[in-house]
């Protein structure tokens, strides 16, 4: 059809994917979209898009596919397992990989895709649901000259900034892991210095003013200390996205011989908020580990 | 004489002191300091302060005694050592105690000075010598309305920031050392993570500019980072500063049998540091701590 634009499989129709598939058909790309879920597949045909029912039924007709997953395991089944997405791709297609990962893992998938004559771009996404929708995510990229030619459209759809990264194929999935690790640790920091603040009874208000201000502030601190003082643990960002995110971290970091204390410590506070129940609820839940661990009393929004 | 604006006393001639000494006869005080280094005390009179030989002698004319030590061990020394300040102030002076310390010695020196009908600023300041020299100092202070009113001249000659917050001694320094927990944590998370970066030969100048645009920033990451990018550790803030702050989260944390394992790792990169002989390098000298125990190329000045 000249003049209409191409056809974007999108693989995993969760927050992330459903709003990426939103910004896309905003911007008249023809969307197909799959996932397990039925409920989210039903989501995606009540705004326009096209449910199906496998990867290698969405990536049929599609000049792009994104896969919005959650980690390497899932992304190889797209790709490689039972109906996946790889040998059903048109064969000049780019596949988006936007799933956080092991550099190792990117490495591998896009050289096994590309043996089959299609493109990949190691594409990592950062920014939540919100941005996924509004198309104003950040994407840390890394491919080939042609793969990046042919996913620049569908990602000035979804991203108002994209980090081009260069040809290596795990360049952009390490970027992402060293944006995980701080930012993890930042997480864990804040919660332990918010805590620790209550427990010497000061004006928790005042702390996040003064903090914001100072030295001692990070994006996490300013971002996230908000949902402490409000007492609201409804989950923006899961605690099980960096008991993930730092997994991989330890699991680099060991395979490479390179200590990394601090993320490992923040590790185990995420371990100790999900041993506890609470993998579910907000990142900020590690506030509750610290007020737990030392009858500390923290702003609660049923008071 | 009439219109001339008041005396203060600095007790402590190092980077800081100095500074703040240069902002208080800029603004028209006359400035009378202490410091056992005579290099320092010289450099007070070439600038039109007069050099006295104890903080008795300093305090003996001051409306306002500026204390700009390094610890709570050296402002006790100052304040109620042979030849200290305390009993030498006028009966309504004030002492302003800059010193980073744990709140309960800001408690029991702002206790002891006022049984003696003085008055008591418990007034950490943050900022580099730069911002002494400057006058745009942050101060985060706590004591009582009349020091407060007897201070706030000689806090709007150094200080851009101050913070007021509350009457209650102890909770200025309660301030700082949360910011300090945070600032400390932060730079030992920017030297692992560029480190790690480093080690997985990645582009650093890239991973400066993704990651200061992203979730994973913090003030110390972006302060410090060109240090390593730039390869040079000429102390702007030293290894022992983080030693010796850190080593105070940790004492008041294990007082209030409270856990900080963010912190308590933090602390052992920079002992390790110290431990190397890194103590009076700049504190962005953790990522070569880093990098020595990986095997790890840094950009380096030299090359």
């Amino acid at each position: 059809m000249p003049g209409a634009k191409e056809t974007v499989a999108v693989i995993g129709l969760g927050a992330m994917g459903f709003g990426m598939a939103r910004s896309l058909l905003r911007h008249g790309f023809t969307v197909v979209g799959f996932d397990p879920s039925a409920t989210a597949v039903g989501r995606l045909s009540a705004v326009g898009g096209h449910a199906v029912d496998s990867p290698a039924t969405a990536a049929q007709a599609a000049a792009i596919v994104v896969s919005v997953v959650i980690n390497a395991a899932q992304t190889e089944q797209v790709l490689f397992g039972p109906e996946g997405a790889a040998e059903a791709m048109p064969p000049d297609a780019v596949f988006l990989s936007s799933a956080t990962m092991d550099p190792a893992f990117a490495r591998s998938f896009g050289e096994r895709l590309q043996a089959t004559g299609r493109h990949y771009l190691d594409a990592p996404i950062s920014g939540g649901p919100l941005r996924a929708e509004a198309g104003t995510l950040t994407v840390m990229a890394s491919g080939s000259p042609i793969a990046f030619a042919k996913a620049r459209p569908a990602l000035a759809a979804v991203a108002t900034q994209v980090y081009e990264l260069g040809a290596t194929l795990g360049t952009g999935a390490a970027f992402k892991m060293i944006n995980q690790l701080l930012a993890g640790v930042h997480i864990a920091a804040a919660c332990e210095a918010i805590s620790f603040a209550a427990k010497q009874r000061l004006d928790l208000n005042k702390v996040y003013e003064v903090i914001t201000a100072s030295a001692g502030n990070s994006w996490m601190f300013e971002n996230r200390v908000p949902h402490v003082l409000a007492g609201d643990y409804h989950a923006l960002s899961a605690v099980e996205i960096f008991v993930k995110d730092l997994g991989i971290v330890q699991d680099m970091a060991r395979q490479e011989r390179f200590p990394v204390p601090l993320a490992a410590a923040a590790l185990q506070m995420f371990l100790a908020a999900a041993g506890a129940g609470m993998g579910g609820d907000d990142d900020s839940s590690l506030a509750r580990i610290y007020a737990q661990l030392s009858q500390t009393v923290l702003p609660n929004r049923q008071k």
